[in-house]
C-alpha cells in the first residue's frame, strides 16, 4: 500500500532539522550510534544482521529491478570465505532508460518528500547497521567494529549530511514569492513567481573497494535529494553493501508510490567498463568516483556533459616538530598508520621529521629515535593476533600487497611488515605496516602514493623545511589529510597557513582518541576540492549546488 | 590614509542583510533607484556625468595598475562620435602575477571585509551612474534611459546580489565551533576547529558588448566575495564601462589598506586573443563569460583547470495561445522585440502561433491577423523618431546590421526593417525590426539563433504542437527566456512543465509594463543552466559555490 511521501518527511523531520543545525554549526551530533552495542541497537540485532548476512551467501541478491536476466558474481572476500552472491546484470541502455523514466516523478514529488524519502532508508539502513557490517568487512576487509562504524552508521552520517545540504540549498530560496515593485503613481506591479529545484538529469554514482557505503553515501544522497535518479555503480569486488543499499531504497520508494527505478544498481561484468560507458551517456548529467586518480581524470575529461565530483589519490602528511605528549603522539600515529592497514585514502604516508632530532616531554629525541619508537609503538599496538586483527582488518587486494612487497627496498626499513593469522578466519590475508626512513631528496618515492601501510619517515633540514615540502607535495599530489605536532604557537600557525595555501584539511597535535585519518560528519570536511586529490569536498555547499538548476515562472498577480 | 575595510562591512551590513533577505524571499527590493530621477541622484547628478564622460573622451583612461606602457584604443560609437579613449594594456604574464600576489590579502580579509570593499564600490559605481550611463550607451549603443537603468543601478543591483549569495554561502556555516563528542565514560573528547573559505584562485571575467556592466557585474562580485582576484577582460568595443568599475574598485581597495590588483583591468589590442590566453593560465581557476555560443563552448572545453560560467546564445519563444487582452499583449510584445533592437540575449525570437487562429477579448484572430496586428502595433511604437530612438538604440554591430539585411529573405516579411534618423546623434545606426512570418516546417531558419531585431512568426498545428517546438528548440538550442499568453489555466500549467523539463525560464500573460526579456535582480533568475544558451543562472547557489572551497583546521581543545 502506498504511503504518503510526505509522511516520511513528518516522521523525519526533527533529524533533518538537526542535522541542518549541524552542518551549519559544525558542532559534534549524529542520530546513529557508532558503537555496535545491543543496548543501543537491540538483543537480536547482531545475530539477526549475521542471519542476514550469511542468507546471502552463494545465492542470487532478492533484487526485482530492470536486468538482462544475466547474473555477476565478482567479489571474493578478504577474510577468504566464499561469498558467490549473483546480482542482476543490465546494460547501460536499460540502466539510463529506466533512471530517466523516472525522473519526472522523482523530481516533481519535491525537496521535502525527497528528503523524507531519503531519510527513511538511512533510518532502515541505521537498523541494518550489523548485516552492513559483515558485508563490508567481507568485501572490504575492513575489520568487523570499523565495518560496523564506518559502513553503517558513519556511512549514514555521511549520507544525512548531504541530504541535509541538499534540502538547505533548495529550501532555503522560496518556492513561491509575491513580487510588488512601487510605481510613482498607482498601484504596485505584482507578479506571482514559482521557483522550481529541478534536476540535472541521471546520476551515477562509482564506489570504490575500500568504503562501498561511506564513499558512496554523499553522492548518492546529495543526488537523490536534488532530484536525480541515480545509478550505484560499485566496484566488482563490493557490489554487496550497495546491492542491500539499493534494494533499501527500492523499497521505500515503492512504498511511497513512486517509481523504484530511482536507485539502481550497476553490476558489471569483469573488463565491462560499464562506469566509462555510463559516465558518458548524454543523459548522465552528475557523476561521483571514487577510486584511482587515472580514472578520475580520465572522468574529469571525458564527462563534460556532467558535473564530475572524484575523490582519487593524494601523499597525505604529517610534519613533527615538537611534542609535550611524546608517548600519546607515538601511540596517535601507530594507530593512524595500522587501521585498517593504511587502507585509507586518509592514512598518513609521509612523516617529515627534522634531521636535527624534536623537543619532547621526554627530552630531545633523534631523528632515528623517533622513527624507532614510532616502530616500537606500532609493534607494541600489533604485538597481540586478535587485537591486531581488529586494527588491521585484512589487505583488499593484490596491489597492496606488491606494494608491501616493495616498500623495503625504497630505503632504510625501520619497520618491516609481517604476516599475522586471523583467529576466526584461516583464510585472512593480514599484514603489518611497514615504515621506510629516507631523506628528504628521495621526492621520487615519497613525492607518489604508496596506497596500503606503507609510510616514510622522511629527514628533513628543519621544521621550516617540512612545512615547504608539505605544501610543495600536496600542491602537485595532493592529499586528502595533514597533520602537524608542535609545542610552539608560530609552528602552529605557519602550519596552518601552509594548509591553508596548499588547500588541505590539518589536524594539530593529535594525541588522544581523535586520528587524522577519521573526520566527523557535520563538522570536518573529508578533502577540500582545492587540491589534486579530490575535486570536492565531502560535504560543502559546491558539493550539491551543482546538482540542480533553478527554474522559474512568473505571471502577472 | 587606510581606512579599515572591516568599517565598510559596518557601513554596509544593513544593506547586505537586505539583500540576503530578498534573495532568500525572491521579493521586490533594490537599494539602487532605476529612475535617473535629480531628486534621487542630486540635482548635478546629470550633468557631472556627462561632463565626466566627456573627459575621458580622446585621452588616456586614468588607471594606475601594472602595464607594459602601451595603450589601446578599440571602441567607437554606434552613436557615430569619436571616443579615442586609451586603455593601459599589460600581458598575461603581468596580469597573472599582479592578481596572484593581490590573492592571500584578499583571502585573509574574510569574508565580511570583502562584502564591505564590494558593497562601497557597488555604492560608489552608483553614485556615478550618469557617468557609466553615457560610457554603456556610447559602446553598446543602448539609448540612454537604459543605458542608466541596466548599465547603472540594475547592473549594481546583480553585482550586490552575488555578493549576498556569496557572503550568505560562506557566513551560513560556522567559521569557529568547539566539538565535543561524549564518552560512555569520562569527559567528552573536545576539539577545537576552525573552517576557512579560501578562492579557487585568480579569476577571468570576459565581458560582452551589449551589456558591460550588467553581464560583468555577477561574475566580478562573486568572484571578489569569495576571495578570488578578478581580472576584467572587457570585449574591446565596451572598455570604457569596464575601466570606469576597476578605477572605482581599485580607489576602494587602496583606501582600504588592500591590493588595488585585487582588481585589475585586461584591456586588449585587436586580435590578441587574450581572453583565450588568460583563461587557460593554469592560475586562473574561475572564468564568466558572456558572448558567442563558439567562444563559449570553447572555454568550457579549453579552460577544464577553471570553473566555467557562460552565458551564450539560444532562441527565445513564445506560444501564443490565446488572450483576454490583445492590445495589451501586442503591446507588450512590439516592446520586448523592438527594446535595444532586439540585441538583448533575452529577446523573443520565436512566436508561435496556430494556424487556426486563436481566441481574443477581441474575437478570434487569424494566425495572418495576429501578425499583422503586431507588425502594426511595433510600426505604432516607432512612428515617433525621439520616441523611435528611446526604445530602439543604436545598432552595436555590423554583424546585427547583416542580420537585419538577410532576414527579409528568410520567409514572408509582415515588418520590414527602416532606417531611424536620431535626433542628437547624425552618425548613429538605428534599425526597426523586422518580422518574418514562417511555417513549422522551417526549422532550420527559426531553430538558430538571429541575434538582433529580427523575429519569427512561426505558424504551428496547434498549441500543443508550440508547445512540442518550445521544448525540443530550448533543448537543442537554448534560451534565457520563454513566454506563453492563454486564457486556459491547463495550458498555462502545460507549458509550465514543457519550461521545466527543458530547462528555461517561463513568463506567462505579460501585457503591462514587466516585459519578458528583463529579469529583475534578487527575485528573478536570469537563465537557469539547465539549457545550452548558459552554464550558469544569475545569481544561484551553484553560481557561486564552485569560487571557493573551505578547508578546516582541528586540534585538542
Amino acid at each position: 500500500m502506498a504511503a504518503d511521501p510526505m509522511d516520511l518527511f513528518t516522521r523525519h523531520e526533527e533529524t533533518l532539522d538537526k542535522a541542518v543545525a549541524a552542518i551549519r554549526g559544525r558542532h559534534f551530533w549524529t542520530p546513529y550510534p557508532e558503537s555496535p552495542s545491543p543496548r543501543l541497537y537491540g538483543e537480536d540485532a547482531a545475530p539477526r544482521g549475521q542471519a542476514a548476512f550469511e542468507a546471502y551467501l552463494g545465492r542470487d541478491f532478492p533484487l526485482d529491478q530492470p536486468s538482462d536476466g544475466g547474473r555477476v558474481a565478482t567479489e571474493r572476500s578478504p577474510y577468504g570465505i566464499a561469498l558467490e552472491v549473483g546480482y542482476p546484470h543490465a546494460d547501460a541502455d536499460t540502466l539510463v532508460a529506466a533512471a530517466g523514466a523516472a525522473l519526472p516523478s522523482w523530481r516533481d514529488a519535491g525537496v521535502r518528500a525527497r528528503a523524507g524519502v531519503c531519510l527513511e532508508i538511512l533510518d532502515r539502513l541505521n537498523k541494518r547497521s550489523f548485516e552492513m557490517a559483515h558485508a563490508v568487512q567481507h568485501t572490504s576487509g575492513q575489520a568487523f567494529v570499523m565495518a560496523f562504524q564506518a559502513g553503517g552508521p558513519q556511512a549514514q552520517d555521511r549520507g544525512l549530511e548531504a541530504v541535509a545540504y541538499g534540502y538547505d540549498l533548495i529550501s532555503a530560496y522560496a518556492s513561491e514569492a509575491r513580487w510588488e515593485k512601487p510605481q510613482r503613481k498607482g498601484a504596485p506591479v505584482a507578479m506571482d513567481k514559482r521557483f522550481h529545484a529541478v534536476p540535472r538529469g541521471v546520476a551515477l554514482v562509482v564506489g570504490c573497494n575500500t568504503f562501498p557505503t561511506w564513499n558512496a553515501y554523499p553522492g548518492l544522497f546529495a543526488s537523490l535529494v536534488t532530484g536525480n535518479p541515480v545509478i550505484l555503480k560499485p566496484h566488482p569486488r563490493a557490489v554487496l553493501p550497495a546491492a542491500i543499499t539499493v534494494a533499501v531504497a527500492r523499497d521505500v520508494l515503492a512504498e511511497a508510490g513512486l517509481d523504484p527505478n530511482t536507485v539502481l544498481l550497476a553490476a558489471e561484468r569483469p573488463d565491462e567498463r560499464l562506469a566509462a560507458t555510463l559516465a558518458t551517456r548524454p543523459e548522465v548529467r552528475v557523476v561521483d568516483f571514487t577510486g584511482s586518480t587515472e580514472f578520475g581524470e580520465w572522468l574529469e575529461a571525458n564527462a563534460a556533459q556532467a558535473f564530475v565530483s572524484t575523490e582519487k589519490a593524494g601523499v597525505n602528511a604529517v610534519v613533527v616538530d615538537s611534542t609535550d605528549a611524546y608517548r600519546g603522539m607515538l601511540g596517535n600515529l601507530a594507530f593512524s598508520l595500522s587501521l585498517y592497514s593504511g587502507q585509507m585514502c586518509t592514512t598518513p604516508q609521509n612523516l617529515f621529521v627534522p634531521r636535527g632530532g624534536i623537543d619532547t616531554d621526554e627530552g630531545p629525541k633523534s631523528a632515528e629515535q623517533v622513527a624507532d619508537d614510532l616502530a616500537e609503538s606500532i609493534r607494541g599496538l600489533l604485538g597481540e593476533p586478535a587485537r591486531a586483527a581488529g586494527v588491521l582488518g585484512a589487505i583488499a587486494n593484490d596491489g597492496v600487497l606488491a606494494r608491501i612487497e616493495a616498500a623495503g627496498g625504497l630505503g632504510e626499513a625501520v619497520l618491516e611488515s609481517a604476516e599475522v593469522a586471523h583467529p576466526d578466519f584461516p583464510g585472512a590475508v593480514l599484514r603489518t605496516p611497514v615504515v621506510v626512513r629516507l631523506d628528504a631528496d628521495r621526492r621520487e618515492v615519497y613525492g607518489r602514493e604508496h596506497f596500503g601501510p606503507v609510510s616514510f619517515v622522511v629527514t628533513v633540514d628543519d621544521t621550516a623545511h617540512a612545512l615547504r615540502l608539505l605544501g610543495e607535495t600536496v600542491t602537485e599530489r595532493g592529499a586528502l589529510t595533514a597533520a602537524v605536532y608542535s609545542t610552539d604557537e608560530s609552528v602552529l600557525d605557519e602550519a596552518e597557513r601552509t594548509a591553508l595555501e596548499a588547500g588541505v584539511n590539518l589536524s594539530a597535535n593529535l594525541t588522544g582518541q581523535v586520528f587524522v585519518n577519521q573526520s566527523a560528519a557535520f563538522s570536518d570536511y573529508h578533502g577540500t576540492g582545492a587540491n589534486p586529490a579530490a575535486t570536492a569536498s565531502l560535504t560543502d555547499p559546491s558539493f550539491v549546488a551543482g546538482r540542480f538548476h533553478f527554474v522559474q515562472s512568473r505571471r502577472p498577480a
